[in-house]
């Protein structure tokens, strides 16, 4: 393959340039009222009909001629005689002469020869119902209101680049226009590429090392957040024709191709090389992390953007790059600020000079003032973008952040409302139910030791911590429990496991946790207990269980070893194998405890994990 | 029509308690992921799987046993055999034993045996192709994400209510999930009633008294905005048969019936009656203003709001009362608070002890600070809520403001932009013009004499005033050019007019301005100087002209009404006649000034206009 050579990554500032070269603009639509919210009205509107489109009463009374109440009061009501009466909805088939009145209705069109009204509470009839009394003198004009006296004909109604709301859906309905001409939302294909991708809701061998396509969906919903209208295309696979046919036909049908999904290198270079030879190649590599492998240029007549495979690369990248370049092109106006301000939480070193976009998330301290930390589980995960709550930009020249410098982390969107409550720790279903009953909370399940790290390092509000592990930090603690724990195994437990002796005297398979959660370190001291007992050592017992060092991180990950056959038995909770539906061997009780960082415990936050702790 | 009694109006409080007991709860629906964008979840997902499922390479190069590596150095290179390849999407056909090493790509499975990687840029082929090179030591683990690494199966991965966002969406698709159960959008169903109502895009019969219905599209375009489901049923009209069978179909089909529209007496005694024997009335009459005529109460069994008729009023009632509940059973969270302080503009007086909705507009003055001005051009007008920014709220206790207060306002949306330039005055389309190329202008069409009132009261940036008027308030004059007026008339000009002298001299019907215009000033000036010529007053000349008291409010409407064949001439500038087709006889011309408040000549808004002007 014989790649064009950029030899210098681009610039953030050149890859902003390059998308704006690009046109993503839709042209025009028309589109009924009804479906007028939120679009973007794409030339000025004039009215072209007087609101109200006839003088009409304003309250239920008598339409008069003012000069026939001048002087007029409480004493010497002026006497007029009814001819006729107009209902809101009907055309008056009286004119009003000299000494004349008409009963009117609200709303309802003004007779000719009228030039005011009266309301019926300042009126009386006469004895015989054919005159009324007017106590009160009224001016030309008074309660009515003229033709065109809300919009006038002619009148500026709305401007061009408007983005239409309920108020203005009220103006346009009052001039009576039933179709509104809108920009057309730029449309945007979406192309995923690689043999291992499968659609959500799709069976997944992940033997094969297949995995979902995040990256389709994800931006897709970031393409229509932005305002455009998403297109998914089918899966392009690594078939060189296949691909170059649906990347074509994408551009032949969208303002703005993105592609998307794929590492592989295969895919990347048939990409490569339609771009070259159907259209153009106006950048490619950006400096900045992450997100270097981004493509820019033209395809046939559309735009072409490659993202980074990775989910949080592409995602980043599409934000910053592609997201505000859709807006622009859909008329919106630049969605209001949305940044808050921080102290950050931990230092930051940057290897690199590139310039850096950095997920966060925000936490309030005990004073009020915000925390800003950095999320970051690798450019793989796809919960480092679901666990933040926005983006602090780094320049290439800096290479360090202290902890507590003040940054600003641009949201990700302006309705981004930080959480409540910020805990971590060992993952437990009490723990999950609690927090289903607060508004707002995020929990990331780092596990007992890292948890209690991260209570130290000042961060979260709070940490979940599991079994015998001596808390080395000054906690408050909000409540404690017990529960128990032992060997998830087959329904029924048909190898009739009778506990940690079985695993070290017979040949069972075992699947284990992590160090860092607080089941291990249980079941650490349950089999140093069991070495105790017969006199060896602790290594000895765990060489003999087949499994035991490889641990899974995973919190039910070991029952469903087990379900899979994969496993005798698993590590876990008596709560997950009943939900499973498995066997369980019981071995101990550990306490569960809910620590909270001193400062914090008269946070809202952590004062509703309180009350929904004692309510348990 | 026998009410039942509420002698009392209900407190605004009260009427929240009542809305907040009907129930418009929609219950669950599944979606798919690509339409979940937006929606509430409803229950707590957890992870059914493990993401990775797979231990996955995480770069291009070998897979191997860490133990085979130690001590390896650029000096010293362990030699590992290479078994096979594993790529992206395949199931290795290699385990790996002591010695042994296999290639493997970016994102594919690690092949059993093997417990790390190495990148290829550490490693090198021996000649023969057999063995490979590795230059460094690596640990367990080292360039590995093990199954579970970005989200263990069983963990917490999204709370009840979130309302989902693209990186949601991100999270979703890693784990399969196909469909989403979210909270059903609550359905509301919009009955409009009233003989004189049509849908805007049908003709208009203004004679009749028709008006374009209004609250029908606003209020579903409000009830989408709170996160519901509007549907439009038919126009009732006011025959009460057909006005219940629609009431009770709305019912039968949603969550929530507003019946909106109508002013007329019949139509709410119709409402009334079927409330009262088909459900319960909870509510009538609420201390608002405006918003007065409200009622609360079930019908069959779904809730029923009935809001008042005029749009001001009915979409103040709505957004105050019924929008927060929509979005609550919506189960989406309260919005971002958007409220804003500034200054009052101008004293307000209350007559009444009822609460008061205030729709107000928002305008920085030259030191950058906010002021709050209300927007009142009576509760028939519809351009009341499209010309403000938001709500100020007054309690009823309160009968006065004085200006400079500091009063809070409630933006209609967290999304609403205060204009960047406020400007008043004569309508003129030269201006219009100008005002396109702006960002974010409001212009309010009220005529020299008013615009230079409100200049002089300190609101607005800028009036644009036109004819021989003298300015009596300091000003900076941004720009001045001359426009062309005199008399519209029929295309052609049949009745042969020449000039002010026919509308005096000859039997032809003629169509005024009102005072406040510009272009009035200069038509009475004209007047004056032709009674000057003969010797005469000019009382006696525009007592001779039929139609010169009647003036319209509207720019155009002169025109307009030589267009419906009502008039022989009217007052207007030859812009007009010329974009309306008509013909035009030329009186005069006049000055067009473009005058701001000295204060505000710095304001981006008018250096952004003063630029503007400058280009033209």
């Amino acid at each position: 393959m014989n790649r064009k050579e950029f030899r210098d990554l681009a610039t953030p500032a050149e890859a902003r340039e390059a998308i704006d070269s690009l046109a993503l603009e839709a042209g025009i639509e028309r589109v009924p009222l009804a479906e007028a919210r939120g679009r973007v009205l794409v030339a000025r509107l004039d009215a072209e009909l007087d609101v109200p489109g006839f003088d009409r009463a304003s309250l239920d009374g008598y339409a008069l001629r003012a000069r026939d109440t001048f002087g007029a009061d409480e004493a010497d009501p002026a006497r007029l005689a009814v001819v006729g009466e107009v209902h809101a909805g009907e055309e008056p088939d009286v004119a009003l002469e000299e000494g004349q009145a008409a009963e009117i209705s609200t709303g309802a069109v003004m007779p000719d020869g009228a030039d005011a009204m009266v309301p019926v509470e300042r009126t009386d009839m006469d004895q015989e119902g054919d005159d009324v009394l007017v106590r009160t003198a009224v001016a030309p004009g008074d309660n009515v209101m003229f033709a065109g006296a809300d919009v006038a004909a002619g009148e500026r109604a709305l401007g061009p680049g408007t983005q239409i709301t309920p108020r203005d859906i009220g103006l346009l309905s009052a001039l009576g226009v039933g179709e509104v001409p809108v920009r057309a939302k730029p449309r945007v294909g979406i192309v995923s590429t690689g043999d291992e991708l499968v659609r959500p809701g799709e069976d997944l061998a992940s033997e094969r090392g297949e995995i979902y396509d995040v990256n389709s969906y994800t931006i897709a919903a970031g393409v229509e957040d932005a305002g455009g209208e998403a297109v998914l295309y089918p899966h392009a696979g690594d078939e060189q024709d296949e691909m170059e046919r649906i990347l074509r036909e994408a551009a032949d049908e969208c303002d703005l191709v993105l592609s998307s999904g794929s590492t592989s290198a295969s895919a990347v270079d048939v990409i490569y090389r339609v771009i070259e030879e159907q259209g153009e190649l106006l950048l490619h590599g950006v400096s900045v992390k992450p997100g270097k492998p981004m493509l820019i240029g033209r395809l046939d007549n559309s735009a072409y953007v490659g993202l980074p495979g990775y989910p949080v690369s592409a995602m980043m990248v599409f934000r910053t790059f592609v997201a505000p370049a859709i807006s622009e092109a859909a008329g919106l106006p630049e969605p209001a600020s949305a940044t808050v301000t921080g102290r950050l939480a931990r230092q930051e070193r940057y290897e690199e000079g590139r310039h850096r976009l950095m997920p966060v998330g925000l936490v309030t301290d005990g004073d009020g003032e915000t925390l800003v930390y950095p999320v970051d589980k690798g450019s793989g995960a796809t919960t480092s973008l679901a666990d933040a709550d926005g983006v602090v930009e780094v320049g290439p020249e800096t290479d360090y952040l202290e902890a507590g410098e003040p940054v600003t982390a641009t949201l990700f969107s302006p309705d981004v409302r930080p959480p409540t409550l910020f805990a971590v720790g060992e993952d437990d279903p009490t723990v999950s139910r609690l927090l289903d009953g607060l508004e707002n909370p995020r929990y990331l399940s780092v596990g007992t030791r890292p948890g209690l790290r991260r209570l130290r390092e000042g961060v979260p509000d709070v940490a979940v911590v599991a079994g015998p592990l001596e808390a080395d930090v000054e906690t408050t603690e909000l409540d404690r429990w017990e529960r128990e724990w032992g060997l998830v195994v087959r329904p029924g437990n048909p190898d009739e496991i009778e506990g940690l002796a079985d695993l070290v005297d017979r040949d069972l398979q075992f699947v284990n946790r992590t160090t860092d959660s607080g089941l291990r370190s249980s079941l650490d001291a349950a089999v140093a207990a069991l070495a105790d007992d017969r006199g060896t050592t602790r290594r000895e017992l765990t060489d003999a269980i087949d499994g035991y060092d490889l641990g899974l991180r995973a919190h039910e990950s070991p029952a469903r070893k087990v379900i899979a056959g994969d496993a005798d038995a698993g590590l876990g909770l008596r709560e997950t194998a009943d939900r499973l539906d498995l066997g369980f061997v019981p071995v101990g009780e550990q306490p569960v405890c809910v620590l909270a960082n001193p400062d914090r415990t008269a946070k809202d936050g952590v004062r509703e994990l309180e009350a929904a702790l004692t309510d348990v």
